[in-house]
Formats: C-alpha cells, structure tokens, sequence
C-alpha cells in the first residue's frame, strides 16, 4: 500500500479479526494508518461502498485510561459501539469506537496510550 | 461549536473568504478543526450535502516549505486545487489543498510551519 513511501512503515500486516489489512506511515506524533478491506465480512466493506474513491475512515486519539474514558464519554451520551468492551488493536492496545452520529459524523476511536 | 469544552480554544472565528467558521480543539501536537458554512457559496456546502451528519472533512500537514513541498506532489502526478498558489489559511499562514482522488479519498492540505 505504501511500501515505496519514505515514511512508511512497511509492516503490512492483516488483522483476521476485524478484518482488515492495515500499514502506518509514521510522522512525527502522528501516524497514518492505510486500510483495506480483509474477507466478506470486513468491517470496512459498507465505507468503500458508500466512498468508492476511498476517504478518512476514522480517527484516533490515545487517552491515558481507556476504561474511564470510556465511561467518561458514555456518561456524557456517546453512544459505545459494539459490547463496550475494549477489543484489540492494531497496536496490540485495547481500542474501542464510539458512534459517529455523536461526533458530528465522525468516527472515533479510542486507544490504550 | 465546542466552546463548552475544556480543551476548546474558544476562538470562533469567520473566514469570509473561503466562506466557513472555524474553531479549533488544542490536543497534544494536533488540533481538531472544526467548520460550518458560512455564507450561500461555502466550499464545504457541498461536503454537507454529501454528509448530512457531517464527517471528517480534510487532514491538513505542516511542511516546512509549502513551495518545494507542492513542487515534489506536483512532479510525483498529485493535483493541486485551484490555482496551485498557495492561499492564507486559518493561521494565517500559506496553505493549499491536494485533489482527493491522488489520495485514495482524502482530502489533504498543506500549511505552511
């Protein structure tokens, strides 16, 4: 996906579950992260249908405690999605996602700093 | 917008030309922009049509050189929008945007560090 990138990471790995394959390119504090979608069943299939160019997909930010974050946020009305247990990561950090329709359309991500 | 927020700037300013309010959200190294139509002929009018719950609009990079950084996207085949001359952003420094379609989707803009 960008291995001929100079800030490529080039560790292009795939994540069975959700399923998707994903590659970051690395800038100083930030990293973008290349999705594409991984089986029938990817979690990023309905975006690609709705976006045939592609587009931003998500954002995420890094909090220091993910659980009271978490409930921080459910306490203030966003909504969890999935079970509200963290799931994890293509870090190998717990994430979670919260609703886009709480976020002006946008959809979050939350990760284990 | 946000002005509720602890980590909200506060700072709810008009852009009249390109025709949107801004305010930003301060994290550690990044801000969160966030916009609204300003005016009948705003550029993000459009983007709202598409999105009708909003959405991730566009990432913006500082580079340190906003000229030779358009030159080397130009020379690798990414399409500049407009003009191809840089215009004042909401910092007040030199930015530009990049064509979607060169970048799987996003919509990417530069600004000048």
């Amino acid at each position: 996906m960008c291995q001929d990138w100079p800030l490529c990471n080039g560790k292009l790995f795939p994540l069975f579950d959700p399923g998707v394959t994903v590659v970051f390119v690395d800038l100083n504090n930030t990293k973008v992260e290349l999705l594409e979608p991984l089986g029938d069943r990817s979690p990023i299939a309905k975006f690609l249908e709705r976006n045939p160019d592609g587009g931003m997909h998500h954002v995420c930010f890094e909090v220091d405690d993910i659980l009271s974050a978490r409930d921080r946020l459910a306490a203030e009305g966003a909504r969890i999605l999935g079970d509200g247990a963290p799931k994890m990561g293509a870090h190998g950090k717990p994430v979670l996602f919260l609703h886009p329709k709480d976020f002006d359309g946008a959809l979050i991500e939350l990760e284990q700093a």
